[in-house]
């Protein structure tokens, strides 16, 4: 493809974006492709000789296309949001074309700057402490792994890095049952074990129970263990649930443990001053995750991390052979050290671009229309006969049920949820998800699209209620 | 920005990067920027009120612009490429548009059926046993990080992800003093510990002795150690010299350690079959991997990862919470559990616009090209009296130094080349790299830019030349 080419072919794509995003409604928010569609009709062998755009692009539209799930779509209401917005993907074109492999400075400076410049920006932006320095992973996945494995070399006086684990590393980690699997999984990979990740007990709303959080520690300390690593999840996967941030801080204050927040979806609601409520007690924080790419219309991935310490995060993971060397002379920073991986995309670059495009009044203004939109949701549903509204829901996301008939058994209750579930997935017209609270198979409602409006969700609402009630007439 | 300003944005953004393209050589190759600069112009706060994409697209051209390093530069000689092209460029901006985030089947069964079509496709193309599977990654360090962690779980009977490291889990891991810094990164990550990842001696070539790796391993063994993880470097980051591979993987499979290829940058070279004797011996690895984003005209960020045993690598990393459950009836994969993050990009889409726009003789075309390209180079410059070619060059990189005089000390010689080098790069004319070898600091020249011809590396082979000699009067 040459210069004329791409230009040829590039406006063709935007206009086909442009009417992509007209036209979202059109599609099944779910694919409706069966396991190993897609994959016949693609052949076993990429092509000897080049082939022309256009037979690329129409196969990606006949054979693609119709097996994607639109993440997009406004009627996309399963797991939390990864919405993204017009400024965001032209700002992720523009990283891609640059192509710039931003693993130091000086393989990028503007990068570098930027990446500082934004994650400052953005701190202030959710009230963050001006303390706390900001690097973009891409998933709050690593990020949290970064948290866990910075715990374990602080608490091993970087030990573990060196000489790897010794017997007298009996490390815990905490959180609640309804935490992130992204914990777990964490807490196996830094090698601390998925049974030494202590899962303490909610409240009635979900969220962990600090005198259980702190006879656990006790309990721990008394066997010999060392507790390093606990994990405040501000905004669960499951209901949303809160963790009381400051009693848990004052916990691992006491005891020496690395706090961690995971605020992966519910982050992006700190923009709002009067949720910020829900990072009270942030002071104790070591670190702290949010994902623009969840809820904030930078498109995937962009997970924004924030340390109290850098020393500690850079300590974890510095490395410096003699042909990453550079020659600057004064401070900079080199975000390959601030993380996993050596390579690094500019992602900077869409998250400057959705801050400048919305400004912070936007943000505020679509955040809180999805926050009020949940609520009235709920308050709807609520109202209808056979509806229980599972969990407190303070953000965009809903938990519900259907109960056809008072006495019906758990088991039977919970069949008849997944089948509704089911039923309303492949109509195609809206896309939900489930989790289970205390055992019960609940359905999960979440808002947070960029395009999703109130005439969604009411037409989300009445295909939940009319489903629902046929299928128990 | 409602549709049509970002169709009216998105025309604009495609004719800027044609632009880009046809004009990126008056760019200086290595930004000019200094420390602190961009960061500068930047405001501490994001604005309240929305902002015009041209006041913010003004912005990047004025304020980001000239702190971009261009690593699409036909000039640009340093690290390893990490090249793109329009396909690939066209492809990435349609997966940010829908935006889709991948962790399952379910959640895009079209992303996930790509995926494992293009890995096979690709697994050919570069001849690798039909019995390998493989999965995108973001970079190397990922990949390299699955394969030390698998090792480790393997090896430990998956007992180290439940239980953490036991006093009896004293592993050792093995790479030669030549292998990527990530080997290192990975196996301290894994709880490994640096100082059990034994640097093996490397002969004249840069390449691993099989000898020495056995007699440590035995050492070891008698030490009371586990052997458990060894990387075989196909092309070491220093010089891309070549570890011999059967030999290893026969020691390997001696020992039951897990044998991991990295072959990040020189994958891409086995699209040429005269380039397979590199990996002759591959059916003793358990896993491999190479970065289309490197060498293959994928953008940043791609990287094939590749194992023998699935099951082990799934096993490593599988987690199934409430909320993940899905409802296929047949096997598909849920690519979540095939390494660290759970959200994931829709990557495949780049690959497979690469793969079939240029087929597979256009790969195998550039790729030579480049290969002959830098033979021309080291040819010419060993001609020329005072330079030194200092590394076996099989692939695209060349090793060199200029010594001005017979007798100078190599402190001197070493501080003349890292001169050189400054001068040369803050030319902005080109842009090399560094490293050391044997204790030498010598120059690296990296052909493998999309754009590259023998009128770029000319230029440069001139200007290395007049710039030695001019410092040498």
């Amino acid at each position: 493809m040459n210069v004329s080419e791409f230009k040829k072919n590039g406006h063709m794509i935007i206009d086909w974006i442009a009417n992509y995003f007209e036209n979202i409604e059109k599609y099944p928010v779910k694919s409706k492709s069966s396991p190993g569609e897609v994959i016949s009709k693609l052949p076993a062998r990429a092509p000897e000789k080049a082939e022309k755009f256009e037979k690329i692009f129409g196969d990606f539209e006949k054979i693609i296309m119709p097996g994607i799930t639109h993440w997009q779509s406004p009627s996309f209401f399963a797991y939390f949001p990864a919405n993204n917005s017009f400024a965001s993907i032209l700002g992720e074109l523009l990283a891609s074309a640059l192509g710039a492999q931003c693993m130091s400075w000086a393989t990028s400076p503007a990068a570098a700057e930027l990446e500082e410049a934004v994650m400052k920006q953005l701190a202030k932006i959710i009230g963050l402490p001006e303390s706390f320095c900001g690097v973009i992973e891409d998933t709050a996945s690593t990020s949290t792994l970064c948290a866990a494995l910075s715990a374990r070399e602080k608490y091993s006086d970087y030990a573990i890095n060196s000489e790897g684990f010794g017997p007298e590393n009996k490390f815990t980690a905490y959180c609640s049952g309804q935490a992130h699997s992204s914990i777990e999984k964490a807490v196996k990979i830094a090698g601390i074990g998925k049974n030494r990740l202590r899962l303490i007990g909610c409240d009635k709303n979900y969220a962990m129970i600090p005198s259980e959080f702190e006879s656990a520690v006790k309990k721990d300390i008394k066997a010999g263990y060392r507790p390093v690593f606990a994990v405040a999840a501000i905004g669960t996967t499951g209901s949303t649930a809160i963790d009381p941030l400051r009693e848990i801080g004052k916990i691992c204050k006491k005891y020496k443990i690395w706090l961690h927040v995971d605020a992966a979806y519910a982050g992006s609601a700190l923009v709002l001053p009067e949720m910020r409520y829900m990072i009270d007690g942030i002071e104790y924080a070591d670190s702290f995750v949010f994902n623009p790419h969840k809820w904030l219309f930078t498109n995937f991935d962009c997970s924004a991390y924030f340390v109290r310490d850098k020393g500690a995060l850079i300590k974890t993971f510095e490395i410096l052979p003699e042909y990453l060397k550079t020659s600057e002379k004064s401070a900079v920073n080199n975000y390959r050290d601030w993380g996993i991986q050596l390579g690094r995309r500019f992602r900077s670059l869409k998250l400057w671009f959705v801050l400048r495009s919305f400004g912070v009044s936007g943000l505020r203004r679509i955040i809180k229309k999805h926050i009020e939109l949940a609520q009235y949701f709920a308050e709807m549903l609520a109202a209808e006969k056979g509806f229980e509204i599972m969990a407190p829901h303070p953000l965009s996301v809903v938990c519900f049920r259907y109960k056809p008939h008072k006495n019906l058994s758990r088991e039977k209750t919970d069949a008849f949820n997944a089948d509704l579930l089911e039923k309303l997935n492949s109509s195609g017209k809206l896309y939900l998800s489930h989790t289970r609270l205390c055992g019960d198979f609940v359905i999960r409602m979440a808002i947070g699209q960029t395009g999703t409006e109130k005439k969604h969700v009411k037409s989300a609402l009445n295909m939940i209620i009319n489903t629902a009630k046929n299928m128990s007439k």
